[in-house]
């Protein structure tokens, strides 16, 4: 199935007339799965290559005709790859579907709200747009946002090596036909110089409960500072970490290789995290058990009870639950359950499933609807 | 049956040894079933007569011999009364014991304590006890307590004119052989002035959960201050207010007859408050029913989930809970779940049930063992 999300569909907003909308809420994306190594701690490992056209004016310096054709060549290049194509242009896409992308981590919220050509207008009306593939949303290409090409390659559990590989791949199938800037000494030129070089970015995207529990985290932060990694929350920069959810990315590529940079993340620095957090996880077990137990079982009751839920604190208590099945303190609840609610209670996709925009206090009541029947007991226990 | 707990057991500590122990502990109070006019609102209803023997030095100037010959004389009077008589000497009574007598509201703190004489020595050896019927807890005779005699009259719901009747019999009874301190002008004549009077004091336990929902609660109690009522926690004096409930008293009884403030209890002040709660009950049942819901719902589930809790939490779920139940909000528990809990959920029920003193930790975990025990859904609903 090739499906073009572009343009046709008018000013309507929210619905679910676009097939792509319904089909992505209905499913949890690969990197939600819970598969993967080290899936205790680690949700997801994602790679970012930044990559710019050659003899263009770099996004936020380009007219508007240079975004035209970099979208055109771009766009052009990517639809000749794969099945399940799904290629969006996000002039004109109605707002909640635009979010939705942004919740579902296919598109940055700068990117849909059009802020990267730096020449007056309509900010809207600038050429942007997200390629990816539908059978599993591992990869997403971002054209026209802080670089022409921004490619984003997921995985769940603790897989960088994988997911740099699928980057790559598609990094390839440009290239062969579209030229990259870049220098023979700097490497990959991009609009921000912190990009400069591999124009790679790895991520993790961690669970630290535990951590947060014993008081330990504020350390495991300041210690990711120490070495150059920037912290994030769940929905990335500038974003709170209800649920105790943390992003990890390298802050430069500049000097140094991918393999350099891959390893640091991959076999220093994140696999003692991962450590850390598992052994204030044993520690919890084997002398609070009580506390773990009261403070995860709360939070099943909270959510199988409430009638109103902030966003914020439905992360926190999808957190805490997950705490609980991955250490089999819960045991009627799937961890797909607890991942699937991650999106599912965001307000792009409880205003999708429900038909049409919701005001705030009928989203809290129809976030604390949804928690309720998915996170219904099986009867396990 | 009749039956004695006084100083025969030695200095055992907590232990069921005594059958009126475990009798207590299997049963709730009639003052807490949750019948009688406006049980809504009304938990219960309360009279207490101060008395004091002509003759003897009031208690906190009385000798020790002075108020061993109160405690002889009182008790031999009582202890012709009715059946199921339980009569205790506080002195020598495990500590555990004398505490459950306490959260039953059968004695005061002050009493258990033993601070009354104002004499120097061990207070615990100041003779001190109390007579109550086990039927059904509705009287209650503390002796040597402030004054000589503290008859203490309890009903559910708001029935003040019931409760001041059983007073009165016990009164009549014991003035049938023992004189009473009187001044034919001043009336009876107490160790406090505030008392001298009438020597009676009404009180009703008020449940205002909605009040303390819409922010309107300080102005009630504000008015019930304005009109010399004192509002106090479910404990008594000094105790907080978890689970909204509030005991109201009129302050003095010096220059009225018990008729006038009877009235002015039970006919101006006390309806107007229930009124008042139930006008904010619709409002809330009209205009915030989803919030109303999800505030009940909550307290339910961490109810049913936790593993830990604290004596104060559990009775603000209670007072939640039981806003629930009598607002049908909740429909799979009963009342007389939650009134059985406020007694069995404190630190001396507790204590007794497990068969010794508990530490606090293991205090609370028993605490939500039990409530998740007894609030276990009945498959209603």
């Amino acid at each position: 199935m090739n499906q073009d999300g572009q343009n046709q569909d008018g000013p309507s907003q929210g619905g679910q007339d676009e097939p792509w909308v319904s089909e992505l809420q209905g499913r949890c994306p690969e990197w939600l799965r819970g598969e993967g190594p080290a899936a205790d701690v680690v949700l997801s490992s994602r790679v970012r290559l930044a990559r710019n056209l050659a003899g263009m004016a770099f996004t936020p310096r380009a007219s508007q005709d240079d975004s035209e054709l970099v979208m055109t060549r771009v766009r052009a290049q990517l639809e000749q790859l794969g099945t399940d194509r799904l290629s969006i242009d996000l002039r004109g896409c109605p707002k909640e579907r635009g979010r939705l992308l942004v919740e579902r981590q296919l598109i940055s919220a700068a990117l849909l709200a059009g802020r990267q050509r730096q020449a007056k207008g309509d900010a809207n009306q600038d050429p942007r747009g997200v390629v990816t593939w539908l059978g599993d949303e591992r990869l997403a290409v971002m054209i026209n946002e802080e670089d022409h090409i921004r490619i984003q390659s997921l995985r769940s559990g603790f897989d960088l090596p994988s997911a740099l590989r699928s980057a790559d791949e598609i990094d390839d199938a440009i290239e062969a036909t579209l030229d990259y800037a870049f220098h023979p000494r700097l490497g990959y030129l991009t609009a921000c110089p912190t990009n400069v070089g591999t124009g790679a970015r790895f991520s993790v995207m961690l669970h630290l409960p535990a951590l947060a529990i014993t008081g330990d985290l504020e350390r495991a932060k300041r210690a990711a500072h120490d070495m150059a990694l920037a912290v994030r929350g769940f929905y990335g920069e500038g974003t709170e970490s209800a649920g105790d959810f943390f992003q990890l990315s390298n802050q430069t590529t500049l000097g140094r290789s991918e393999g350099m940079l891959l390893d640091e993340m991959a076999l220093e620095i994140v696999p003692q995290i991962i450590e850390y957090e598992r052994e204030s996880r044993r520690k919890l077990m084997n002398t609070q058990r009580v506390l773990l137990e009261d403070r995860v079982h709360r939070a099943l009751g909270t959510a199988r009870s409430a009638r109103l839920l902030s966003s914020e604190e439905a992360m926190k208590l999808l957190g805490l639950i997950r705490l609980g099945v991955v250490l089999r303190v819960i045991d009627d609840v799937a961890l797909p359950t607890v991942h699937g609610l991650m999106l599912a209670v965001q307000p792009a996709h409880l205003s999708l499933a429900h038909g049409g925009e919701l005001e705030s206090g009928d989203r809290r009541a129809a976030r604390a609807t949804l928690m309720r029947d998915r996170m219904k007991s099986k009867g396990a226990g």
